[in-house]
């Protein structure tokens, strides 16, 4: 009888990482996908997962609505009680084998307490990883209740293992977000450029930036200022923008309200604002953009297996292990205006040190062998 | 102004482990005392804390009913998601400065989740120590999230220093639960035993055990197996019995009703019956039984302090830091019967490994010295 | 294609009154069964139903665990909210086109809000009738809520009409719980209470009586007191008792409590308590028992139809519809024991106010027929 | 000792409906007020109202986060449910004598649920209206659920009557909603119009109509079309538009997007968009605009007392009484045009069917006055 394995999505980012694992998943032989779709993934406003599933014939097999209105610290607390209250029911009905968590995200959390408490076997992708931050108390704080670990780079599995996990749980797999980036789709680009999105037109075979910017959760009355002045450095710099709208969390009301004021201003004519990207576009956007800029991981992680030049705006990457396609740079206006003039349009030498493309494949093929288990661990000391 | 210093208590073990550090908090010019009973410390059945914290002049600031019936994983889990949702409310009302949670249970994790989300200075009580479950998971999770830890034992330190977390915040103070022990409420007891508690009459100057027997959560349906072997040889050991009532868990209905069919059958005639005791109560039987049997920490914890002879039953106690006047046995009718007639009456050497019975002074003093902390953390490898 | 037809069972009391509707939706060619346990009807102590459920051949689809411990009215309002919540994702799974709801407790009204707003047609079953408690009110609620009605009296029928409802939806149906009362299960009864139970053997071929007696919810505290008086008439009465523990409810501890120390002190030598009993044994209770006391609802809706001498303690069915056979009396030791006396052993002529026995068939019948039914209702006056 | 009434204010509308009435407990001698903020009030995007009550110097005495996203029945059902249990906890710490909830939404019956199971007498404003929605079901369920009536109309109270209240305890007291409307604010407006909003400029003293459409709940799919319609007859009328962002409800996110991709199409360009208005600005608008357009039952109520010209687009506020200044119309381009041409720049006579402007003093007088009530109810027939 296969083994039931049950993803849990709970955002677009996270659909991003885990694509080619659920692909491989679903066609093995030994092991059956469950698929659970939760919080952000499920909201028209940062991209319904439900569509682009269907398409890439990924059965959804149940929905988690967790997210608390809000946008404060409060009601990340409330939805993280919730997502345990919905997923434990959920875990209850798929009777999966093994739970996958991916990241440290609220729900991730969540998902681990969820599952952990009712017995299953809790495989954890991205763990050991050190970012300082709220995040990184919730992703080893995961590790110590997960049974099989995944990890993106050597460092990450050494942190694991020395946060007390038996090594031989502990993988090197490389980061499955890698395993998505050999496709081309540079023509289904330039087509979803013009379609989707709001504001000016974006020609992409001419220069344009890509930014992505999310909150710094503890910090989030900073949000508002922290933007506008990462538009005003970017308004000088005078190329044409894409900007991806941010994560629903605790501080991202702050820069939505900062871009939205600017726009009214007409202050953004260079600019492009998109609620979500389907994988592939996303990571067309990586590989073509003359820059990279703002504070996602995926400048550091995705990036540094492609290359593309990428400025870190503020701490929130800091600690992440980094290749030399990555700047570094503070909140200051001219700062952020040198540093992109220096990195911008240049092509950095490949790294692997979050994986060499094959993370799902050797995932896969760990969990088909997988034997029991033990699910009550101790430290390994 | 006073720092505010909210204490999550769940149990009524809870509130014996850290009854004198809430007088010394409550008694400290630098620092306000918030009180949160939750979860089984407001149920009857388990013993109301209420009337106790009322008695010992401590006021309640919040409750937190989070308990959901069903006693098995899944209500387990749900119940951790429902504390979360209540906790971070009461948090939001009360405004702390700080959270202690003690301890390893579903409530202790649901507190650290809501109190680092909401961005409080989290202190852990009792981590680090090693005790093979779900419980030792979740107690190395909680570390992850917190920010200053008072750990009992040495080893334990080390442990969480090794799980990477900063030294500076890691205090061996000893465990609050010791410093209570130096009462001597021998008189108390011998009114108490007469007036509460079902069954036969017990005479505290002749030889009784205490037995205290918690489930093993993850094996819920041995549960009521187990419980019928150690009474088993606890009859053949025919002396008086005094038998505490298992906390609220996932197998704690098997315990019940296997004693509860026992009592039908007549077979308990030496046997008294509680539901809970108040600390002092419980700690001068720990002081004066002839052996302890079962399986709860307090037989190694409390037990090694005060030297008297401890037989734990099964696993569940089985990686934890033991003292001399422990012996181990598994769940078989005459390997009990053999074990406690070697051990009972004996009186050991007083061990310090759990600590001198001032872990609470150290702990407050720290407390009220206590500056800035970085609440956002990162390993320290 | 079948119409989905989902039934929230709740409690024992909830599948003894809907076992023959379930039966006839299961067999008909129109209709398929979804039957949803929750509440005190998965847990043990209250009954357990599943067992029961499996042994009558009726399927499961879904489990609702949302009964809050704490036993007050705080948890009471708390585990109507988790119902909500538990409910509506089980609707969104089950996909009912009907759902039926039966009484008037909080899982009654939290299955009509959850169904109502997602726009299911909401059918319930005991509407109308008049009580004199909160119960009342919230059945009056769920009355506004439904979009079908099947009344047991006539009055009740008046009153939902009156209530402005469409009378073309309002049915004269007869309870569904008349419906099992022509089984004979005279041989089990005396096979059951031999091997079920605690307390005093009871032979059936000699007098005894039937005691159920439930919590007044909104006046928790006195339930002690109340149970107290009871218990000393019914001693007075000196003749065998079967008991059944009363529901989970705010003030059912103060009841379960006075027993306990009554049947310490050995006051009730000629009781035996049960925690539940099938549906097909408690009816044949209600047929065969010298007297009923207490305040349960079947004392006067299957009593009436049976002809049953009755006797109802206190106010909690003051108001409802009642036939000869049925009693009335205060919480006064010595009137209950006159009224006992005067009532016990005798035989009442049948009534046919609460039903003929035929209440399932109409109801299948008018939703095998059902079409379009507006779910936007409007005062029908 | 003051007798404590708390009121649950859950949106925008409700504040608007019930500032006076806050006022004036507030002043109460006999009265102490309690307000609790609950839903869309707290939220940003449609419009946080804590700034307007600390400027209108009403104390926030709790918080209630209980919008779950999703905007769909499945989120509307949870998060009544979540509602439920916080603000049992809110009642549980403030301990009121009654509580007041106001019209009909899922936040309304959350209330009065958690305020009738914990015993709280519940005070019902606007009970009794007819409006032919899921609304009315839940208006009239929660009407069986309050001790105390406040119609806003004498057939509404007439309505309560006929449902089965006792009519000494409902009132005509006319709707508190039309008490704030004698105050002048003609000048606030003008500035606020041109400060606030985004979109094209308003001068009002041309010519504007005002526009605030909501969904109607259980057809939430044809939410955009509607809007569509509703958008080109408006644009065809060639006027200024104000336009009010809908509330947070199943449907609303098809009307956001529906406005949202005309205005990237620059079709807007009379347009100007508000996210809320204070209380006194937007009754400003009801008594300036050039015709009122939409399904706000404010179009209804507050309009007839002012004698705007007002049109009611679909069948969302059908069934309400209505004065003469009202027109209806269906979703059709060229039948919008006509009627909004026929009624626009009218003034009609005053009518006082949803009261004089003194209901809010009736209701605190009324209050002032409360003895004991019953709160088990029953039946009135």
């Amino acid at each position: 009888m296969k083994k039931k394995v049950c993803v849990v999505i709970a955002s677009r980012a996270n659909y991003g990482r885990a694509k080619v694992l659920l692909q491989k998943i679903k066609n093995s032989k030994k092991l059956e996908l469950q698929t659970v779709l939760a919080a952000s993934s499920l909201l028209e406003k940062y991209g319904d997962l439900r569509e682009i599933l269907k398409k890439d014939k990924i059965k959804v097999n149940a929905e988690a609505f967790i997210v608390l209105e809000g946008e404060n610290t409060l009601t990340m607390a409330k939805s993280t009680g919730i997502a345990i209250v919905e997923l434990s029911s959920i875990f209850n009905n798929l009777k999966p084998d093994m739970v996958i968590t991916i990241g440290d995200r609220y729900e991730t959390i969540a998902t681990a307490i969820a599952a952990s408490y009712m017995n299953k076997i809790l495989i954890h992708i991205q763990g050991g990883e050190i970012t300082g931050s709220i995040d990184e108390s919730v992703r080893h704080a995961i590790t110590k209740l997960s049974h099989l670990h995944f990890a993106s780079t050597v460092k990450s599995r050494n942190n694991i293992i020395r946060l007390g996990e038996n090594k031989r749980n502990v993988y090197f797999s490389g980061c499955p977000s890698i395993d998505i980036l050999s496709e081309n789709n540079r023509k289904k680009l330039s087509h979803y450029v013009k379609k989707i999105g709001v504001g000016s037109d974006i020609n992409i075979n001419n220069p344009f930036y890509l930014v992505v910017f999310h909150p710094v959760t503890t910090k989030y009355e900073k949000s508002y200022k922290q933007t506008q002045i990462l538009i005003n450095s970017i308004i000088r710099l005078n190329k044409q923008v894409i900007w991806l709208w941010p994560n629903v969390d605790a501080g991202s009301d702050g820069i939505s309200k900062c871009i939205r004021i600017n726009r009214e201003k007409n202050k953004l004519d260079k600019f492009r604002f998109f609620k979500n990207f389907p994988v592939e576009i996303y990571n067309e956007l990586l590989k073509s953009a003359h820059c990279l800029i703002g504070n996602s991981s995926s400048f550091i992680r995705e990036a540094s297996y492609l290359g593309s030049p990428s400025i870190i705006v503020g701490d929130r990457q800091l600690k992440r292990e980094k290749s030399k396609n990555v700047g570094l740079v503070n909140f200051q206006e001219n700062e952020i205006y040198k540093i992109v003039k220096k990195y911008e349009g240049k092509k950095f030498k490949k790294s692997r040190i979050y994986g060499d493309g094959k993370a799902s494949a050797r995932i896969v093929k760990i969990l088909e062998r997988l034997r029991e288990i033990n699910i009550q661990k101790s430290l390994n000391y």
